[in-house]
């Protein structure tokens, strides 16, 4: 079963900035959790039904499928909630590849790196642009996100 | 768009029985109506997820992507209803392709006609083993199947 082991972290943007170009994200949810989650992502010039299983800890199986662009766009109206508008930039730091989402739209001021790892325990060298841990915290699941934007959060 | 356009009738047993091959279909659900229905299906040697949109009338968009048949498997584990279970006969009426279904498990005794069509309109011959009309009837969705056996239906 393919399973995605994943650590997540609020981004100081004080200390990272964009280097290099990032690929726009547009992503919506047929389904979210406490059902499987199922994602509708076009990706630049791609497109992907991402299929997931509820989150144990920072695991949880993971499926996907490249699928057309013009029947993902037309899936996207199918959508239970908003979709989630990100660029993602890949970075390389002491040879391993973060995610770095920075959020637009609705959910403008969110920036998240995320980090896949082999196993649960596999530890890494943390870039001193991390803050605060997030992984596990439904509130920045993509999916949370598309039906409680960050824009309307109230600390 | 792609749009399923389907009119499903019961069937007369005592005028019906199946005289060729069929295929088991096992199908389960990871998302229902009234949000969009995504179906996971094992169809003989191979394997589909499905996405399909709340239906209107007698059509509903729907898109199919086929997938290995050992994720379809593992994927049922995350399925939020019990699978659904049938033998599907195609038959051919009148130049018109039925498919007709035969449910097991659960959903036995149940015997279901379905006859795709090229628009909402469009006339075809009835065949002497067609029963009531069933076409747009929730309780006969395989989805609500899933949930609701027919063998446990109180009429």
């Amino acid at each position: 079963m393919p399973l995605e082991i994943e650590r997540k972290f609020l981004v100081d943007t004080r200390k990272w900035n964009p280097t290099a170009e990032g690929t726009r994200l547009v992503q919506a949810y047929l389904s979210i959790d406490p059902n499987p989650t199922v994602r509708i992502r076009i990706a630049g010039e791609k497109a992907f039904v991402t299929i997931k299983g509820r989150s144990e800890t920072i695991s949880r199986p993971e499926y996907e499928y490249q699928i057309p662009v013009d029947e993902a766009q037309e899936m996207m109206l199918l959508a239970i909630s908003n979709p989630v508008e990100k660029i993602r930039y890949e970075i390389m730091h002491e040879n391993f590849l973060w995610e770095i989402d920075v959020f637009s739209g609705k959910n403008d001021g969110l920036v998240i790196a995320e980090l896949e790892l082999e196993s649960e325990n596999q530890t890494f060298p943390r870039p001193d642009w991390l803050l605060t841990e997030v992984s596990g915290d439904r509130r920045y699941y993509n999916s949370f996100l598309s039906e409680h934007p960050f824009q309307e959060w109230k600390d």
